[in-house]
Protein backbone atom coordinates (compact mmCIF):
# COMPACT_ATOMS: atom_id res chain seq x y z
CA UNK A 1 0.00 0.00 0.00
CA UNK A 2 1.19 3.50 -0.43
CA UNK A 3 1.82 5.30 2.03
CA UNK A 4 2.81 9.16 1.40
CA UNK A 5 2.69 11.87 4.26
CA UNK A 6 -0.95 13.06 3.26
CA UNK A 7 -2.35 9.26 3.02
CA UNK A 8 -0.73 8.73 6.49
CA UNK A 9 -2.34 11.37 7.85
CA UNK A 10 -5.81 9.97 6.16
CA UNK A 11 -4.84 6.14 7.62
CA UNK A 12 -4.02 7.47 11.64
CA UNK A 13 -7.03 9.75 11.99
CA UNK A 14 -8.83 8.41 14.82
CA UNK A 15 -12.03 10.42 16.45
CA UNK A 16 -10.69 12.50 19.44
CA UNK A 17 -13.38 12.46 22.25
CA UNK A 18 -11.22 14.39 25.05
CA UNK A 19 -9.82 17.85 24.67
CA UNK A 20 -7.55 20.02 26.73
CA UNK A 21 -8.88 23.02 28.00
CA UNK A 22 -6.37 25.32 25.35
CA UNK A 23 -7.99 27.38 22.63
CA UNK A 24 -8.03 26.74 18.81
CA UNK A 25 -6.76 30.03 17.81
CA UNK A 26 -8.54 32.10 14.97
CA UNK A 27 -5.76 31.47 12.41
CA UNK A 28 -5.87 27.94 12.95
CA UNK A 29 -10.13 27.75 12.73
CA UNK A 30 -9.51 29.73 9.93
CA UNK A 31 -7.32 27.54 7.97
CA UNK A 32 -9.19 24.89 8.91
CA UNK A 33 -12.93 26.20 6.93
CA UNK A 34 -10.73 27.46 4.59
CA UNK A 35 -9.65 23.64 3.68
CA UNK A 36 -13.13 22.58 3.95
CA UNK A 37 -14.32 25.23 1.22
CA UNK A 38 -11.75 23.96 -1.01
CA UNK A 39 -13.55 20.34 -1.62
CA UNK A 40 -15.51 19.66 -4.46
CA UNK A 41 -19.00 21.66 -4.81
CA UNK A 42 -22.23 21.09 -7.35
CA UNK A 43 -22.42 23.25 -9.97
CA UNK A 44 -20.18 25.93 -7.64
CA UNK A 45 -23.29 26.03 -5.19
CA UNK A 46 -20.99 25.66 -2.19
CA UNK A 47 -24.50 24.57 -0.49
CA UNK A 48 -23.31 24.71 2.76
CA UNK A 49 -22.69 26.96 6.25
CA UNK A 50 -20.40 26.57 9.31
CA UNK A 51 -21.66 28.22 12.93
CA UNK A 52 -19.33 28.42 14.72
CA UNK A 53 -20.74 28.38 18.42
CA UNK A 54 -18.36 30.06 20.58
CA UNK A 55 -21.31 31.31 23.36
CA UNK A 56 -21.28 29.36 26.63
CA UNK A 57 -25.15 29.80 27.01
CA UNK A 58 -25.94 28.63 23.45
CA UNK A 59 -23.37 25.29 23.86
CA UNK A 60 -25.24 24.41 27.74
CA UNK A 61 -28.54 25.21 25.96
CA UNK A 62 -27.69 22.49 23.25
CA UNK A 63 -26.31 20.02 25.07
CA UNK A 64 -29.65 20.42 27.57
CA UNK A 65 -32.18 19.80 24.51
CA UNK A 66 -29.99 16.66 23.74
CA UNK A 67 -29.74 15.77 27.19
CA UNK A 68 -34.11 15.75 27.24
CA UNK A 69 -33.66 12.47 25.07
CA UNK A 70 -30.31 11.02 25.76
CA UNK A 71 -28.03 10.27 28.77
CA UNK A 72 -24.54 11.16 29.39
CA UNK A 73 -23.45 7.87 29.86
CA UNK A 74 -24.85 7.38 25.98
CA UNK A 75 -21.86 7.01 23.90
CA UNK A 76 -19.36 9.47 24.99
CA UNK A 77 -21.20 12.00 22.74
CA UNK A 78 -21.28 14.54 26.40
CA UNK A 79 -17.22 14.51 26.74
CA UNK A 80 -16.83 15.23 23.47
CA UNK A 81 -18.80 18.67 23.54
CA UNK A 82 -18.42 19.37 27.39
CA UNK A 83 -14.30 19.37 26.78
CA UNK A 84 -13.80 20.39 23.02
CA UNK A 85 -13.01 24.18 22.95
CA UNK A 86 -14.21 24.68 19.60
CA UNK A 87 -17.35 23.41 18.05
CA UNK A 88 -18.48 23.91 14.31
CA UNK A 89 -22.15 23.01 13.39
CA UNK A 90 -22.07 21.71 9.68
CA UNK A 91 -25.43 23.10 8.10
CA UNK A 92 -26.68 21.86 4.67
CA UNK A 93 -27.68 25.85 3.04
CA UNK A 94 -29.46 26.43 -0.04
CA UNK A 95 -31.15 29.92 1.58
CA UNK A 96 -27.58 31.81 0.12
CA UNK A 97 -28.21 29.47 -3.10
CA UNK A 98 -31.66 30.97 -3.06
CA UNK A 99 -31.18 34.95 -2.90
CA UNK A 100 -28.34 34.42 -5.60
CA UNK A 101 -31.02 33.07 -7.91
CA UNK A 102 -33.47 36.23 -7.04
CA UNK A 103 -30.28 38.37 -7.32
CA UNK A 104 -29.55 37.51 -10.48
CA UNK A 105 -33.30 37.47 -11.51
CA UNK A 106 -33.46 33.76 -12.54
CA UNK A 107 -36.43 31.74 -12.23
CA UNK A 108 -34.57 28.37 -10.87
CA UNK A 109 -36.06 26.76 -8.29
CA UNK A 110 -34.31 23.57 -7.47
CA UNK A 111 -36.68 20.49 -5.83
CA UNK A 112 -36.83 19.71 -2.06
CA UNK A 113 -35.25 16.55 -2.25
CA UNK A 114 -32.59 17.44 -4.86
CA UNK A 115 -31.48 20.45 -2.46
CA UNK A 116 -31.44 18.04 0.60
CA UNK A 117 -29.26 15.67 -1.39
CA UNK A 118 -26.99 18.27 -2.81
CA UNK A 119 -25.92 19.95 0.26
CA UNK A 120 -25.25 16.85 1.91
CA UNK A 121 -23.02 16.07 -0.59
CA UNK A 122 -21.82 19.50 -0.47
CA UNK A 123 -21.69 20.21 3.46
CA UNK A 124 -19.94 16.15 3.97
CA UNK A 125 -16.91 16.98 1.40
CA UNK A 126 -16.41 19.58 2.65
CA UNK A 127 -16.37 18.70 6.00
CA UNK A 128 -14.37 16.07 5.98
CA UNK A 129 -11.36 18.30 4.77
CA UNK A 130 -11.98 20.33 7.93
CA UNK A 131 -11.34 17.09 9.51
CA UNK A 132 -8.33 16.42 7.85
CA UNK A 133 -6.79 20.09 7.96
CA UNK A 134 -7.57 19.71 12.19
CA UNK A 135 -5.60 16.37 12.10
CA UNK A 136 -2.83 17.81 10.00
CA UNK A 137 -2.60 21.38 12.69
CA UNK A 138 -1.82 18.75 15.28
CA UNK A 139 -5.46 18.88 16.75
CA UNK A 140 -8.28 16.20 16.97
CA UNK A 141 -11.82 15.83 16.26
CA UNK A 142 -15.16 13.94 16.39
CA UNK A 143 -18.47 14.31 14.79
CA UNK A 144 -21.07 14.60 17.02
CA UNK A 145 -24.28 13.25 14.88
CA UNK A 146 -27.23 14.58 17.68
CA UNK A 147 -27.94 17.30 15.41
CA UNK A 148 -30.05 16.03 12.98
CA UNK A 149 -32.05 14.59 15.55
CA UNK A 150 -32.50 18.28 16.77
CA UNK A 151 -32.23 19.93 13.93
CA UNK A 152 -35.91 21.96 14.42
CA UNK A 153 -34.82 23.58 17.29
CA UNK A 154 -31.52 24.17 16.60
CA UNK A 155 -33.03 26.16 13.75
CA UNK A 156 -34.99 27.73 16.53
CA UNK A 157 -32.16 28.46 19.36
CA UNK A 158 -30.03 30.04 16.11
CA UNK A 159 -32.39 31.85 14.22
CA UNK A 160 -31.60 30.02 10.26
CA UNK A 161 -33.71 31.07 7.60
CA UNK A 162 -35.50 28.77 5.60
CA UNK A 163 -33.38 26.08 3.54
CA UNK A 164 -30.56 25.39 6.00
CA UNK A 165 -30.19 22.13 7.60
CA UNK A 166 -28.09 21.90 10.72
CA UNK A 167 -26.94 18.19 10.88
CA UNK A 168 -23.72 17.32 12.24
CA UNK A 169 -21.88 18.90 14.78
CA UNK A 170 -17.72 18.54 14.43
CA UNK A 171 -15.96 19.60 17.82
CA UNK A 172 -12.27 20.44 17.51
CA UNK A 173 -9.17 20.87 19.93
CA UNK A 174 -5.96 19.55 21.35
CA UNK A 175 -6.56 16.15 22.12
CA UNK A 176 -6.52 14.45 26.00
CA UNK A 177 -6.20 11.08 25.36
CA UNK A 178 -4.33 8.53 22.86
CA UNK A 179 -7.09 6.12 21.69
CA UNK A 180 -6.42 3.42 19.43
CA UNK A 181 -7.61 3.37 15.69
CA UNK A 182 -11.00 1.38 15.49
CA UNK A 183 -10.95 -1.26 12.65
CA UNK A 184 -12.91 -0.96 9.70
CA UNK A 185 -14.54 -3.41 7.08
CA UNK A 186 -11.82 -5.58 4.99
CA UNK A 187 -11.88 -3.94 1.80
CA UNK A 188 -13.61 -6.99 -0.58
CA UNK A 189 -16.68 -5.88 2.31
CA UNK A 190 -17.17 -2.16 0.74
CA UNK A 191 -15.34 -2.15 -2.44
CA UNK A 192 -17.20 -4.18 -5.60
CA UNK A 193 -16.44 -4.15 -9.30
CA UNK A 194 -18.88 -3.99 -12.34
CA UNK A 195 -21.80 -4.95 -10.05
CA UNK A 196 -22.03 -5.88 -6.12
CA UNK A 197 -20.45 -8.64 -4.65
CA UNK A 198 -22.50 -8.98 -1.03
CA UNK A 199 -20.33 -10.00 1.66
CA UNK A 200 -20.39 -13.62 2.96
CA UNK A 201 -21.97 -14.25 6.54
CA UNK A 202 -18.72 -15.58 7.73
CA UNK A 203 -16.88 -12.62 6.53
CA UNK A 204 -19.20 -10.25 8.56
CA UNK A 205 -19.07 -12.00 11.61
CA UNK A 206 -15.71 -12.48 12.02
CA UNK A 207 -14.91 -8.53 11.82
CA UNK A 208 -17.54 -8.16 14.33
CA UNK A 209 -16.71 -10.49 16.53
CA UNK A 210 -12.79 -8.83 15.78
CA UNK A 211 -13.48 -5.77 16.06
CA UNK A 212 -16.09 -5.72 19.12
CA UNK A 213 -14.61 -8.42 21.25
CA UNK A 214 -17.46 -10.81 20.88
CA UNK A 215 -21.01 -10.84 18.89
CA UNK A 216 -22.99 -10.04 22.06
CA UNK A 217 -20.93 -6.98 22.43
CA UNK A 218 -22.18 -5.38 18.84
CA UNK A 219 -25.46 -6.24 19.71
CA UNK A 220 -25.75 -4.78 23.08
CA UNK A 221 -24.35 -1.85 21.97
CA UNK A 222 -26.69 -1.29 18.96
CA UNK A 223 -29.74 -2.60 20.43
CA UNK A 224 -28.94 0.15 23.22
CA UNK A 225 -28.67 2.93 20.69
CA UNK A 226 -31.78 1.86 18.58
CA UNK A 227 -34.82 0.38 20.39
CA UNK A 228 -37.61 0.37 17.85
CA UNK A 229 -40.21 3.11 19.44
CA UNK A 230 -37.03 5.27 19.49
CA UNK A 231 -36.06 4.53 16.08
CA UNK A 232 -39.99 5.82 14.67
CA UNK A 233 -39.97 8.54 16.40
CA UNK A 234 -37.20 9.97 15.71
CA UNK A 235 -37.59 8.79 11.63
CA UNK A 236 -41.20 11.31 12.35
CA UNK A 237 -39.29 13.94 14.26
CA UNK A 238 -36.30 13.76 11.17
CA UNK A 239 -38.94 13.77 8.52
CA UNK A 240 -40.96 16.50 10.39
CA UNK A 241 -37.96 19.21 11.11
CA UNK A 242 -36.36 18.67 7.29
CA UNK A 243 -39.73 19.65 5.87
CA UNK A 244 -40.14 22.95 7.85
CA UNK A 245 -37.21 23.66 6.14
CA UNK A 246 -38.49 23.55 2.52
CA UNK A 247 -36.15 20.77 1.98
CA UNK A 248 -38.24 18.07 1.46
CA UNK A 249 -42.01 17.47 -0.03
CA UNK A 250 -45.19 17.29 1.18
CA UNK B 1 -3.03 31.08 7.26
CA UNK B 2 -1.17 27.66 8.53
CA UNK B 3 -0.37 25.58 5.24
CA UNK B 4 1.67 22.01 6.03
CA UNK B 5 1.73 19.67 3.38
CA UNK B 6 -1.32 18.23 4.02
CA UNK B 7 -3.43 21.36 4.19
CA UNK B 8 -1.29 22.62 0.55
CA UNK B 9 -3.00 19.77 -0.66
CA UNK B 10 -6.46 20.59 0.43
CA UNK B 11 -5.82 23.87 -0.84
CA UNK B 12 -4.53 23.21 -4.40
CA UNK B 13 -6.89 20.72 -5.46
CA UNK B 14 -9.27 21.14 -8.39
CA UNK B 15 -10.97 18.75 -10.05
CA UNK B 16 -9.40 17.70 -13.10
CA UNK B 17 -11.91 16.46 -15.98
CA UNK B 18 -9.21 15.49 -18.86
CA UNK B 19 -7.08 12.40 -18.25
CA UNK B 20 -4.06 10.89 -19.88
CA UNK B 21 -4.61 6.76 -21.28
CA UNK B 22 -2.35 5.76 -18.33
CA UNK B 23 -4.29 2.90 -15.94
CA UNK B 24 -4.77 3.78 -12.28
CA UNK B 25 -2.57 0.83 -10.58
CA UNK B 26 -4.98 -1.66 -8.08
CA UNK B 27 -2.09 -1.35 -5.38
CA UNK B 28 -3.13 2.81 -5.90
CA UNK B 29 -6.67 2.19 -6.20
CA UNK B 30 -6.67 0.05 -3.23
CA UNK B 31 -4.91 2.97 -1.11
CA UNK B 32 -7.57 5.12 -1.96
CA UNK B 33 -10.08 3.15 -1.31
CA UNK B 34 -8.50 2.34 2.25
CA UNK B 35 -8.13 5.87 2.89
CA UNK B 36 -11.72 6.34 1.97
CA UNK B 37 -12.52 3.57 4.75
CA UNK B 38 -10.80 5.53 7.31
CA UNK B 39 -13.43 8.46 7.28
CA UNK B 40 -15.26 8.96 10.48
CA UNK B 41 -18.63 7.14 10.75
CA UNK B 42 -21.57 7.01 12.57
CA UNK B 43 -22.21 3.90 15.05
CA UNK B 44 -19.50 2.25 12.94
CA UNK B 45 -22.17 1.57 10.40
CA UNK B 46 -19.62 2.36 7.34
CA UNK B 47 -22.81 2.39 5.19
CA UNK B 48 -20.90 2.49 1.91
CA UNK B 49 -20.27 0.69 -0.65
CA UNK B 50 -17.61 1.24 -4.16
CA UNK B 51 -18.35 -0.30 -7.12
CA UNK B 52 -15.38 -0.01 -9.51
CA UNK B 53 -16.33 0.26 -12.91
CA UNK B 54 -13.91 -1.47 -15.04
CA UNK B 55 -16.41 -2.91 -18.35
CA UNK B 56 -16.05 -0.89 -21.28
CA UNK B 57 -19.96 -2.22 -21.93
CA UNK B 58 -21.29 -1.15 -18.49
CA UNK B 59 -19.35 2.33 -18.83
CA UNK B 60 -20.78 3.09 -21.87
CA UNK B 61 -24.24 1.49 -21.18
CA UNK B 62 -24.08 4.71 -18.04
CA UNK B 63 -22.87 6.83 -21.11
CA UNK B 64 -25.92 6.22 -22.64
CA UNK B 65 -28.39 6.82 -20.15
CA UNK B 66 -26.94 10.28 -19.63
CA UNK B 67 -27.53 10.96 -22.77
CA UNK B 68 -30.86 10.78 -23.50
CA UNK B 69 -30.93 13.60 -21.26
CA UNK B 70 -27.38 15.20 -21.24
CA UNK B 71 -26.05 16.25 -24.31
CA UNK B 72 -21.95 16.28 -24.71
CA UNK B 73 -21.38 19.44 -24.33
CA UNK B 74 -23.23 20.20 -21.21
CA UNK B 75 -20.45 20.93 -18.24
CA UNK B 76 -18.24 18.33 -19.34
CA UNK B 77 -19.15 15.60 -18.10
CA UNK B 78 -18.49 13.86 -21.24
CA UNK B 79 -14.84 14.23 -21.87
CA UNK B 80 -14.51 13.46 -17.78
CA UNK B 81 -16.29 10.02 -18.21
CA UNK B 82 -14.73 9.23 -21.36
CA UNK B 83 -10.87 9.97 -20.63
CA UNK B 84 -10.76 8.85 -16.56
CA UNK B 85 -9.49 5.55 -16.91
CA UNK B 86 -10.49 4.59 -13.23
CA UNK B 87 -14.29 5.08 -12.41
CA UNK B 88 -15.32 4.67 -8.74
CA UNK B 89 -19.19 4.43 -7.64
CA UNK B 90 -20.22 6.30 -4.84
CA UNK B 91 -23.27 4.59 -3.37
CA UNK B 92 -25.16 4.63 0.01
CA UNK B 93 -25.80 1.26 1.50
CA UNK B 94 -27.23 0.37 4.29
CA UNK B 95 -28.39 -3.72 2.88
CA UNK B 96 -25.21 -4.75 4.67
CA UNK B 97 -25.97 -3.28 7.44
CA UNK B 98 -29.60 -4.72 7.71
CA UNK B 99 -27.26 -8.06 6.73
CA UNK B 100 -25.68 -7.46 9.89
CA UNK B 101 -28.80 -6.87 12.24
CA UNK B 102 -30.61 -10.14 10.48
CA UNK B 103 -27.01 -12.29 11.46
CA UNK B 104 -27.05 -11.02 14.67
CA UNK B 105 -30.55 -11.75 15.53
CA UNK B 106 -31.24 -7.97 16.09
CA UNK B 107 -34.58 -6.48 16.10
CA UNK B 108 -33.56 -3.16 14.79
CA UNK B 109 -34.95 -1.43 11.72
CA UNK B 110 -33.64 2.00 11.11
CA UNK B 111 -35.81 4.86 9.66
CA UNK B 112 -35.82 5.30 5.57
CA UNK B 113 -35.09 8.85 5.68
CA UNK B 114 -32.76 8.44 8.50
CA UNK B 115 -30.77 5.67 6.91
CA UNK B 116 -30.78 8.17 3.48
CA UNK B 117 -28.91 11.05 5.85
CA UNK B 118 -26.61 8.46 7.96
CA UNK B 119 -25.48 6.84 4.81
CA UNK B 120 -25.02 10.12 2.68
CA UNK B 121 -23.03 11.76 5.41
CA UNK B 122 -20.83 8.35 6.06
CA UNK B 123 -20.61 7.73 2.22
CA UNK B 124 -19.50 11.67 1.30
CA UNK B 125 -16.75 11.87 4.29
CA UNK B 126 -15.10 8.63 2.55
CA UNK B 127 -15.66 10.40 -0.86
CA UNK B 128 -13.66 13.44 0.37
CA UNK B 129 -10.78 11.27 2.17
CA UNK B 130 -10.63 9.23 -1.49
CA UNK B 131 -10.19 12.58 -3.21
CA UNK B 132 -7.42 13.59 -1.11
CA UNK B 133 -5.81 10.70 -1.15
CA UNK B 134 -5.95 10.22 -5.01
CA UNK B 135 -4.10 13.70 -5.67
CA UNK B 136 -1.22 13.31 -3.08
CA UNK B 137 -0.23 10.16 -5.12
CA UNK B 138 -0.26 12.79 -8.31
CA UNK B 139 -2.97 11.57 -9.80
CA UNK B 140 -6.35 14.04 -10.69
CA UNK B 141 -10.20 13.43 -9.84
CA UNK B 142 -13.64 14.72 -10.78
CA UNK B 143 -16.96 13.80 -8.94
CA UNK B 144 -19.95 13.69 -11.52
CA UNK B 145 -23.04 14.10 -10.05
CA UNK B 146 -24.97 12.43 -12.88
CA UNK B 147 -25.67 9.14 -11.22
CA UNK B 148 -28.14 10.71 -8.29
CA UNK B 149 -30.49 11.57 -11.72
CA UNK B 150 -30.37 7.71 -13.20
CA UNK B 151 -29.87 5.64 -9.98
CA UNK B 152 -33.07 3.60 -10.68
CA UNK B 153 -31.37 2.69 -13.81
CA UNK B 154 -27.99 1.96 -12.31
CA UNK B 155 -29.11 -0.10 -9.60
CA UNK B 156 -30.86 -1.94 -12.23
CA UNK B 157 -28.04 -2.42 -14.36
CA UNK B 158 -25.97 -3.49 -11.82
CA UNK B 159 -27.61 -5.64 -9.74
CA UNK B 160 -27.97 -3.44 -6.45
CA UNK B 161 -30.05 -5.00 -3.84
CA UNK B 162 -32.64 -2.91 -1.65
CA UNK B 163 -30.74 -0.11 0.58
CA UNK B 164 -28.04 0.61 -1.83
CA UNK B 165 -28.31 4.60 -3.40
CA UNK B 166 -25.64 4.67 -5.83
CA UNK B 167 -25.40 8.91 -6.03
CA UNK B 168 -21.98 9.96 -7.39
CA UNK B 169 -19.19 9.12 -9.81
CA UNK B 170 -15.52 9.58 -8.71
CA UNK B 171 -13.55 9.52 -11.68
CA UNK B 172 -10.04 9.17 -11.65
CA UNK B 173 -6.73 9.06 -13.83
CA UNK B 174 -3.14 11.04 -14.60
CA UNK B 175 -4.22 14.74 -15.27
CA UNK B 176 -3.77 15.86 -18.91
CA UNK B 177 -4.68 19.44 -18.13
CA UNK B 178 -3.74 22.12 -15.57
CA UNK B 179 -6.71 23.70 -14.99
CA UNK B 180 -6.58 27.16 -11.87
CA UNK B 181 -7.97 26.62 -9.68
CA UNK B 182 -11.63 28.08 -8.94
CA UNK B 183 -12.44 31.00 -6.46
CA UNK B 184 -14.68 30.14 -3.49
CA UNK B 185 -17.00 32.43 -1.41
CA UNK B 186 -15.09 34.47 0.91
CA UNK B 187 -15.19 32.80 4.65
CA UNK B 188 -17.42 35.37 5.73
CA UNK B 189 -20.29 34.08 3.37
CA UNK B 190 -20.15 30.61 4.43
CA UNK B 191 -18.67 31.04 8.64
CA UNK B 192 -21.13 32.45 10.69
CA UNK B 193 -20.85 33.07 14.63
CA UNK B 194 -23.43 31.84 17.24
CA UNK B 195 -26.54 31.83 14.64
CA UNK B 196 -26.58 33.04 11.05
CA UNK B 197 -24.81 36.55 9.51
CA UNK B 198 -26.57 36.13 6.10
CA UNK B 199 -24.16 37.79 3.44
CA UNK B 200 -24.93 41.18 1.75
CA UNK B 201 -26.22 41.50 -1.81
CA UNK B 202 -23.07 43.32 -2.76
CA UNK B 203 -20.66 40.57 -1.45
CA UNK B 204 -22.49 37.90 -3.16
CA UNK B 205 -22.57 39.83 -6.22
CA UNK B 206 -18.94 41.12 -6.21
CA UNK B 207 -17.87 37.23 -5.26
CA UNK B 208 -19.84 35.67 -8.55
CA UNK B 209 -19.04 39.11 -10.74
CA UNK B 210 -15.46 38.52 -10.23
CA UNK B 211 -15.61 34.25 -10.81
CA UNK B 212 -17.52 34.22 -13.61
CA UNK B 213 -16.35 37.52 -15.36
CA UNK B 214 -20.05 39.03 -15.61
CA UNK B 215 -23.17 38.27 -14.05
CA UNK B 216 -24.82 37.41 -17.10
CA UNK B 217 -22.80 34.58 -17.43
CA UNK B 218 -23.99 32.85 -13.93
CA UNK B 219 -27.38 33.36 -14.94
CA UNK B 220 -26.92 31.86 -18.20
CA UNK B 221 -24.90 28.94 -17.44
CA UNK B 222 -27.20 27.90 -13.90
CA UNK B 223 -30.29 29.08 -16.24
CA UNK B 224 -28.79 26.16 -18.64
CA UNK B 225 -28.39 23.46 -16.18
CA UNK B 226 -31.92 24.17 -14.33
CA UNK B 227 -34.81 24.89 -17.01
CA UNK B 228 -37.73 24.60 -14.51
CA UNK B 229 -39.15 21.27 -16.60
CA UNK B 230 -36.53 19.81 -16.23
CA UNK B 231 -35.94 20.68 -12.55
CA UNK B 232 -39.94 19.55 -11.55
CA UNK B 233 -38.87 16.12 -13.46
CA UNK B 234 -35.62 15.42 -11.97
CA UNK B 235 -37.29 15.98 -8.54
CA UNK B 236 -40.44 13.66 -9.57
CA UNK B 237 -37.87 11.07 -10.37
CA UNK B 238 -35.18 11.27 -7.78
CA UNK B 239 -38.20 10.91 -5.03
CA UNK B 240 -39.34 7.97 -6.94
CA UNK B 241 -35.93 6.26 -7.58
CA UNK B 242 -35.03 6.44 -3.85
CA UNK B 243 -38.31 5.53 -2.78
CA UNK B 244 -38.16 2.43 -4.69
CA UNK B 245 -34.69 1.68 -2.82
CA UNK B 246 -36.15 1.40 0.78
CA UNK B 247 -34.32 5.00 1.57
CA UNK B 248 -37.09 7.09 1.43
CA UNK B 249 -40.85 6.74 2.98
CA UNK B 250 -44.30 6.72 1.54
Amino acid sequence: MNENLVIQTLLNRRSIRKFKSKEVSKVDMESIVNAGQRAPTGTMFQAYSFINISDPRIKEEIIQIILTFASKKEGRWWQVMETAPLWILICVDFARQEKIFEILNLDIELGPLDKLVRGLIDANLAAENMVIAAESLGLGSCFVGYPKRISGELVESLGLPESVFPFLLLCIGYPDEDPSIKTRLPINAVLHENGYQAPSEKLLKSYYESSYGSLDKVGSSWGFNFPLEATRWREQKLRKDIKSMGLLNG
